[in-house]
């Protein structure tokens, strides 16, 4: 991998933003490994990533980015440069279920993540050998209706205390507080065992078998505080048949769970995923 | 293709059914060329379906069929034997789109469809040229919110009067009434443009759009009163990303539409579904 | 859709072509409404593509033509423009399988197809009814050894004399000459029905039934002088079972097969499709 | 999961095996949970798996495979019973890429793998920790041009002392002995990284990336002494385009060879995969 910056835009539509931008990053001597853009015609908004070598700017990031200030404002862009050299700090949180949890540390420990586990906290002591494998910290807090608030204050300082950036709920299956959703509006990943938005909430395995579909599928998506209604990053499913039961769909399941979690998780880490309303785009690689 | 009679058969779960199917085939003397069992063990249900080379029955259907009433009063079954030389009738429906049509016309014109179409009703005329170029009987019936009662009973005639035995929504965008609905009950084959239960109802890819999601599809399933919730039959998706419009989606989501209708109506004319509740068994090939 | 210009470049990679072409579009006040680059940095190779709104220049085509030409030349770009508005004309050729050229028709006649269908040659003349019915020309031409050379040569002047820009090969079932593949380089799709490079020549799915795959395929490619080895547009596969016979397999390979031919066409007259050696840059929607 | 006893048959094909066979388990009052048949057409041999209830069988195991004999003679089957309570032994071989044994070695841990994981053989100390951490006997025995043979005898060796019944190569990247392949015909399992038949041999995505497919492959199949030639069990694709390296390849690539390979493996285990000549009949449930 590249050592790369990853300039992110999104702003009003108009002619020339992309020759700006252009223009700027061809005077620094930028340059650009990837590029995407994206106009959404119906909103008239426009969005924009470039991956640029790191070794091609002679100025560095912090040149980079003052010099791109005046481009931001002239467009009212919103605007970041994300480093990758800096991955992002992720919190696991996980409950009894391992294959979301072991999936990411596995790709994670072989390098194949771009991002750092900073630790791993979990309502159930269950995974601790597991996870301790790895050396990573791991953290049992229960929850329990009564101790809710206390277990999710105690929670946020955890993840304040390491600096996570990046809340991922690894088959937690617990529902956040309202709070502390919003604290970390576009930083908390979940995973939902449907395709969304069928079979919102408890037991889609059952709904679907209630239902009779013949598709089973799985959502990586933004927490919000509508229940499962967040923005979708991805989604996948998997075929099945009159002859499944829901013990097969569970395990059937679990292969599309882990696979779309560990792609929508890339996505975030590698910053391809801008947020507009309630929808993302995705500048998949 | 070769002749063979399909027996059909659902019934309570005992030890002793398959025995007795197949003893009674042996001992008639059929070659069976495919089989399929399921147990619901959930419901303590039994399903069935084998294929059996016509030749290979000296007696004949008539013959099988009354030799076999025993063993299904025996075992409490709901069972038929069909003929594969007597491929079902079939009415199409449709209104102005045509690519569902058009699709299964021309397989049916290719031989590829184990059915006979009798006749395209629709309530707009702009699809009659296409139909009678396959030498096949266009009825433009419209159906206005007044004229509704009418142009049903209009069509109910002609699809007795053509003897149908299955009525194909290939994108008719009109509702049943419910009587007709009951009327009917598993003959009627609908596609509905989303991957249900997702969607339901007026402008499934507006609703796909406005959600934010990754896949589209397609569902085939049988007409009962309540609007895109009958028995499943076939379902599809196709993959789309941020930059795909609604018009996009239209485009990508016809291709699924037709496929998904093809295979859910060829599994219905091969006697491949049974229905059990709002849930189908398809022992697909 | 909406009226737009192409801008379709590619050239050695160096800094500063994308504000080059970013500035020069600004200057002409085009409107982008798709953009997208790429690198082969093992070749060092740049490839982009932008769609530009044709109102949004106020000079017009052979304007903004003319004016790019300095910024051609100083970065060695094979570059060209093409206007949508001036669809491909397209020469569809066929035997006696409809299942593609059926496809390609109704896509062309319900305008789904961004091209012209001008005629179809056949070396059958079964399809001739089918095809006059969309009142499209239809030529027999039969090929048998001794007639090939004859027979081809006729066909050539049929396609110059109709001004056919692109020739496709719906399951057309025979080699073009070498010299006819060297003179429409890069201008004949061919739909090959196996998964290339698997299954190269005659009869694939005998071949893929006779090694036991699980996945049968079509691949949509180029025609080049060496047969089935030109550069690839796009590929699907479906799965398949023990229980499919050769037949079966035809069958369900159809629905693969037109849906891959209409896919890679569709890239290929919207100039998505960037031949770079063996292989292809697809800039796909 | 219930205990089961599974029948597998394969025969020439005849009228009355069913029976015979249905006849006599439920003579045993063996209750059926699942049941497939297969008639090889072209062939004229005849496929049959049954799974019964061990409870159901009144006489126990030894009782029913004794009084199967009769039959089984009669008809000139190939057959046997196993028991689900007694899982088979699996002997992992590894190199040093981790994706395949971590994902095997998890799924058996929670109970997913139906066999029992009974040593990991590597030609690379690299995973030891790994493999030691789930409490499994781990041997490091390295294979170079001049060791190969001895090295390969005691890998028979520990296979032989440990009682594995199967072998899985998963991306273990040596060749095995002729003599070892056809030891434990149709009891060696391979995880090729690519859509077989295409790309047999070494480095599989270069390959693919020189070829320019826009799938990429995994392919699980019986070792047999013809390289990446055996009957194939189970194969699955992934989509790429022109922007992804061999990099990006391997990394996509891995989720599919792992998948193709746990699912290949648990068909197996179940005895649902019967060889007949070059090809398996799977009866995937």
């Amino acid at each position: 991998m590249s050592h790369v910056y990853r300039l992110v835009i999104s702003c009003p539509d108009q002619v020339g933003i992309v020759a700006a931008v252009a223009q700027y990053i061809a005077e620094q001597g930028g340059t650009i490994v990837e590029a995407n853009h994206h106009t959404d015609q119906a909103n008239g908004w426009f969005f924009m990533r470039h991956e640029i070598l790191a070794d091609s700017l002679s100025g560095g990031l912090e040149a980079f980015s003052e010099g791109f200030e005046a481009i931001g404002k002239a467009f009212e862009m919103q605007w970041y440069v994300s480093d990758s050299a800096k991955p992002k700090k992720i919190a696991l949180f996980a409950s009894k279920e391992s294959h979301c949890l072991a999936d990411l540390l596995h790709r994670w420990h072989e390098d194949e993540l771009p991002g750092e586990v900073v630790c791993v906290i979990a309502n159930h002591d269950d995974l601790r050998s597991m996870v301790e494998w790895y050396r990573i910290p791991f953290h049992h807090i229960p929850v329990t209706p009564e101790s809710k608030p206390q277990a999710f204050s105690e929670t946020e300082q955890l993840v304040e205390q390491y600096g996570a950036e990046v809340i991922v709920l690894a088959r937690y299956m617990q529902i956040l507080p309202p709070q502390m959703c919003s604290d970390y509006s576009g930083q908390v990943i979940n995973i939902h065992h449907s395709f969304l938005p069928s079979f919102v909430g408890a037991r889609p395995y059952h709904q679907a078998s209630e239902r009779g579909v013949k598709l089973i599928g799985a959502t990586c998506h933004y927490v919000t505080e509508v229940l499962d209604a967040g923005p979708i990053i991805e989604q996948d499913v998997i075929r099945i048949t009159h002859s499944h039961t829901i013990d097969d769909m569970k395990r059937l399941g679990r292969d599309v769970e882990k696979t779309v979690l560990a792609r929508g998780l890339r996505y975030h880490l590698e910053d391809r995923v801008l947020i507009h309303g309630n929808k993302t785009v995705v500048f998949a690689d």
